[in-house]
């Protein structure tokens, strides 16, 4: 912790400053400039808060130096980190793709579209059960059957499925019909307490960002995951919120490299919920690939204006080949394979 | 709906939007425009979604002419709610105060602080048992011997008392110490799940404004609660995420105004998490009341330096009382009492 | 400047920065952490910049201690500065207002409503002779002919008179027409070249915040102003942009008090245009009384209806009338006159 | 133009309306749903703004069906626009690159880079001889001599010249120094005097977004260009402002696919200021070919460590060859040429 004094602080306050740092157990230096005295706190600093010098008179402000996040840090790992689902490696030089529809609608439709996702190529099979919604008027999701429905087809194609957690009083349920991978959507990443219950499960974590997250918090909340004992966590940027409506949310490309700079973990891109329309589908899943994703995850549906929820977003099955025919030579050119 | 065509549409577009409106039960109402047709929807247009007609070749957008809130919203009651608890009324033409510690510390702690604020005029006693932290390192709370440390100050000075609840699981135990308003944090704004309980109990919910949730998105949340059959609720404006770090939110003044239009429910204010220091919440504070709030939700602490959790932003019992002389003849500027 | 090393920087970074920071006649002062070495940068830190050393191996990152801004700066001059303009005082204990309408639009128009608003006790006329607009087929102000309108109207009713300048090469006609307050827009704030040459002149200047614009960035677009020797400096907060579309622009009445907190210059709120809509402007008006703002500028028009330009947000003189009966009252609690 | 009465808006409120339309010379067309009445204006509603009906008593909200930009629109012109200079193509099937420093410092600087640059497949060469800068107290550019440097260099290697006016003062010197494709920046995008006089000559304009400019503000500021004649318009996203500070602005990838269906003018990314670093340059330059772009503007500096503004976004020449061999075979993959 940095605390800088204002240029007006006196020797008292300096004086309590530096005893505040030594009832914690830390040691002060200082450093007197021409127009600021400047106060190191030297020792572990996560036993203090920036909240406790800032309140001191003659203090101007204390910067932390050290990062919050630790065991997700690439500083505490620098290797990058695989997490295995089934024999499927996310983080590794594959990327890897989970598709399926937004909403799960029937066992049929779950079937049919996991024989033809995974004649494509898709790795993991996606669908949702419980459907978060703005409004409570809107199609809540068909339930704990859409997890039998999934659970079926993609254990008949051998694929891992996927799907999102919204409460933790399900998470009994999704583990009695072994869901792969545990969905933590945006409107739940602080929520501390679901955090917290999967952070005790052996399952892989993909957890999405929120949708007015920084990258400190998205990094904090899959530290509540790890410092559970689920070190399994995969990053999923899905746009974040601006000024500007054209598109439902603005894809944070940026975040790739910078997420995986600061962490060892997988990070992947899910454009269908980034742009809201299937037009932009293709365009942000080509960005993602080129800025380093390990990886996408795809809203497809075998007849997008029928679909239950977000029929907007969805792209066919077709036009998923269409996409990952550029995709594949796309990956090699960054050196990686799908 | 208005599904506006595009201006190369052709007769067969237009066809196949009017054969999905009456497919839906609804009769359409067809404007040919120089450059476009519009095409209508008449009848209850909420069993339609933009998205039913957006992803249809030649159309170019389609707009909702209702809004998707019901229950919350002016326009089916247009006459103020009183939510009513231990006979405090919110919403009336007294302004109310809500005071106490962002996180409960001690019995001891919440017993003096709720005689000095009953003294000081505050009426509800509110202090956070369970604290949602953006770090797993962060403290996160006494737990339920905060909420018996509550209750035995509030009813000890007949005050309400108002918690915040984190996970649907923690419910019972919030009822069994009959906790009277219930606070929905700005993370759990749209946790369906928690809004949804919430709406089956019959007490006041205090809902706060996710940091970067739309007004439409807020009435939304409300809406969830509603539906449930619980209408005693309460909205609480604490502060959206901006592009400037200069204060830790922005606290959305408009956003008062627009919602007491919106919606015939109470509209209180945080000046406290809004801007995120104590300097800044007397100025917030008379701001609130003269755009017309209905209340305020103020940290206050004995010795700030000393609070376990957000020490920057709590404010004095004696800072508090300077705070009423300003509020007070404020309150009576604007046709309010307090 | 502090320099925060990476935790795996090795000596020879740290001597590397040692030796830049020799290089540009500062000292340094070492701070060897658990975790992270330290470097103070002792001496004038303006002549570095924190690209200087972020871009040197080992180091994590710089940061500034001193601020950019330092005439406009309250470090500097801790007293309130007070601009006066032909005998109105802005930035004293009386709250000022300035009105009039978005553009002008007569001679007629311009005479008539000077004398009504001078009846209500506004200070100063303010009228739009050349309009920013984000359409080049919107209507661009009456232009030169209106500061004449503008100059009449005011000199008959001896108020000071404001308008906005778009352009430097219309400088000289601002002066010809003795334009007693210059008003730099949002869109010009960060107009380099239009600060400069408004910084040359002895008018006070209305200095509007970018929609976009941090706090910091505000008061470096005044200091610009303040080097050329101009310190008639006058902010006027507007709005800034927010995710949510509800409102025109959020107003930041955190703003108010941060700004007064930064500088000794006076800050004034512009609540037409915050709000983009004449409901808006009470409740906007008196929230910026109520935390501070030294003045207020409001679009007023005799008929909004019929205004040429922003007719959403301008009130009537008998809407003025009506808020002026709350905001005296109001004005007075917070101890300033009107 | 739309507009939707209120649910209690009467008769007379309805014949207001209409009566407001047909005074404008349009006809209306009503539409009486279950719960709202719908007004539609038919004829050129460009006539009509929001405001005129908006303000009308028993009005809900007036919704514009058409778009204000009309010579960039791709609806006026569906096939891609190219714009030449000097033999190069910008919008064609290549990809073109324009490169140099941030600020001009010396003619030698600006010799030896351009022929690097010419090398490595730089088709267009940049440089800013005046610099647009946040502080008064930071480095303003070199001023006409740079243009001098800039164009001596850009001759002696049959490059395109690139640089960045920012008053209209400068425009004569713009044109002396016969600098080929006039950049206007960020902070001038809303400058529509500026915006004006770039439309009156036919140089090709590169036109930056503004940091917090939504799509349609910006192909206003595109049209305010184009209407003066001059419809040689280039668009370069260069980052928008976001509530994340962990890069200096957030590329809006989407804004690349959403443009391009918009308008029929190039688009082209600046991911040297998006990022503001020069490790996210490489990422953020193969997203934004991958989804579309039609070239890049890039910050190269022969030693970044020394340049005298924005150092730390700068790259070598050998980190742009390293780039190269990248965007090469990724410009393939997409059907471009590079």
């Amino acid at each position: 912790m940095i605390i800088v004094m204002h240029g007006r602080a006196n020797p008292a306050h300096i004086d309590a400053v530096v005893a505040k740092i030594r009832a914690a157990g830390l040691a002060e230096h200082l450093s007197r400039g021409t127009e600021r005295t400047i106060i190191g706190a030297v020792g572990d600093e996560r036993v203090l808060s920036a909240d406790m010098f800032e309140t001191m008179p003659g203090v101007e402000r204390a910067i932390r130096v050290l990062k919050d996040y630790r065991i997700v840090s690439r500083e505490v790992k620098p290797d990058n980190s695989v997490v295995s689902v089934r024999g499927v490696q996310l983080g590794g030089s594959a990327i890897q793709l989970i598709a399926g529809p937004s909403a799960i609608e029937s066992a049929g439709q779950m079937q049919a579209l996991a024989t033809r996702l995974r004649h494509s190529g898709v790795g993991l099979l996606r669908g949702g059960a419980y459907k978060p919604r703005t409004s409570p008027y809107a199609f809540q999701g068909v339930g704990e059957a859409g997890l039998g429905y999934l659970q079926q087809a993609a254990r008949s194609q051998a694929m891992p499925m996927v799907s999102e957690l919204l409460d933790v009083r399900q998470l009994d349920t999704f583990l009695e019909y072994d869901v792969d991978v545990i969905q933590i959507g945006p409107r739940n990443m602080q929520n501390a307490e679901l955090l917290k219950e999967v952070g005790r499960i052996n399952k892989p974590v993909l957890l999405h960002r929120g949708v007015a997250s920084t990258l400190s918090e998205w990094l904090m909340a899959a530290e509540y995951i790890a410092v559970g004992g689920n070190h399994n966590i995969v990053f999923c940027e899905r746009g974040i919120r601006s000024f500007d409506t054209a598109s439902r949310h603005a894809l944070d490309i940026s975040a790739i490299p910078l997420l995986k700079r600061e962490t060892h973990l997988p990070v992947l891109v899910d454009p269908s919920h980034a742009g809201g329309r299937a037009s932009l589908v293709a365009p942000l899943a080509c960005a993602a690939i080129a800025a380093g994703a390990d990886g996408l995850l795809l809203e497809v549906h075998d007849d997008p204006q029928q679909a239950w929820c977000d029929a907007e977003q969805a792209i066919t099955p077709a036009a998923l080949d269409e996409l990952l025919a550029t995709l594949r030579p796309l990956a090699a050119v960054v050196g990686r394979t799908l």
